[in-house]
């Protein structure tokens, strides 16, 4: 048997495709060839957070008590770092990092740190709530980057595609709708493009478009791999 | 938000790809047009349970009390029901309930009773182990139907087979050599065919042959959606 990791718990469910592509993409990014080559995951795969957009856009029942109960769980279960393949609800991460004793793990730090050097304009496919937040702003800000919006009609469309997606919809359409977006970003300037929802990547594949897209379903799994194998540090809290 | 139902526990990680097969479809197969309307499961994705071909066939270490352990942390966690996308693994089932006190849900039994009515023989893709054990052929045998089983080589190239696609192959041949394998349970006799491997579904469908294939994987999901939202009776234990 392999040397035993750290256990990832995973907030899980929002929404639950999202959570399954994190998981495939945590499986083929490992370099595995038995099964007992893996990375553990503690996944609590929970539909019923309640809708983000609405919470933060709407005045909705906040999703923060949840997702604080879910993290709790995950920790009481043997998780040694919690992580979470949902950048909307990261608004909620000062409820989750108040109900735990371990590290949680951004995916909007995991998401910032894979960008290509060297680039100074980033693209942001988010949701409106999370544009409202600035979670990527602040972040990209941080940094020195320049951030390149979605703008006006542009932020209902993504919304529009995000929630087709997430009703299963991911016909023709749906991608080149998604990849319109992205080129728009693109004429304006920006020189790679996150995925700053975890739906985006569902339809959107950096083969797609002509700069760097950034999935960050796909940096979250690859920063959940190297603090489970031991390659990178588990945070401090 | 929706009414809540079951909560399913999800003994997984044997292997991580077969349970990420499993759970993508609980999503496909549950009516939901919202993040809100799915089924919750907790997923313990542990892939370092002991091999369990090395234990049933070779003397290896038991996988019993590490499957135990989790079911019973699942428990802790909130599971009202357990399930396992893994055939072969049942075989320690005695282990997994006798360290819960919710039911424990048999793929073996969901994939029996997805068989189509009328059939008399019917074919299983099962591991040398899951043979050996007798898993479906006792199960088989007490609802009066012929089993037709894979026969000398036949066995050690289906085993060949599931690691390879645990090891990340899924390409032609691998296919073409699992497709062989039903056609040649079809050629002697088999209606339906069980593919009672949960890794056997990732690279073989229904349509890829002339009979009747019952995933166990899907079987599993059906049979997890319906006790979830209260459509079957959750068993007694």
């Amino acid at each position: 048997m392999s040397e035993v990791g750290l256990t990832a718990g995973v907030l899980g469910g929002l929404g639950p495709d999202a959570t399954v592509d994190f998981m495939s993409r945590v499986i083929a990014l490992t370099p595995a060839s038995t099964d007992q080559d893996h990375v553990r995951l503690l996944v609590d795969q929970n539909p019923r957070v309640p809708d983000r957009q609405d919470a933060i856009l709407r005045n909705g029942e906040s999703p923060g008590p949840v997702l604080a109960a879910m993290a709790a769980g995950l920790e009481a279960a043997g998780a040694d770092f919690v992580v979470m393949p949902c950048n909307t609800a990261h608004a909620f991460e000062a409820d989750i990092v108040g109900a735990i004793s371990i590290p949680f793990i951004s995916i909007v730090d995991a998401s910032i740190e894979s960008l290509p050097v060297g680039v100074t304009a980033v693209g942001l496919l988010e949701t409106p709530a999370c544009s409202q937040l600035n979670l990527y702003g602040a972040a990209l800000s941080e940094r020195g980057l320049r951030q390149v919006s979605l703008e006006g009609d542009e932020r209902e469309e993504l919304m529009r595609l995000v929630y087709a997606i997430k009703g299963g919809d991911r016909v023709g359409p749906v991608r080149s709708a998604m990849k319109n977006l992205a080129v728009a970003l693109a004429s304006r300037g920006a020189e790679a493009i996150i995925s700053g929802c975890t739906e985006v990547p569902l339809v959107l594949a950096d083969k797609d478009i002509d700069v760097s897209l950034i999935s960050s379903t796909e940096a979250l799994a690859r920063e959940t791999i190297a603090i489970a194998r031991g390659e990178h540090p588990l945070p401090t809290t």
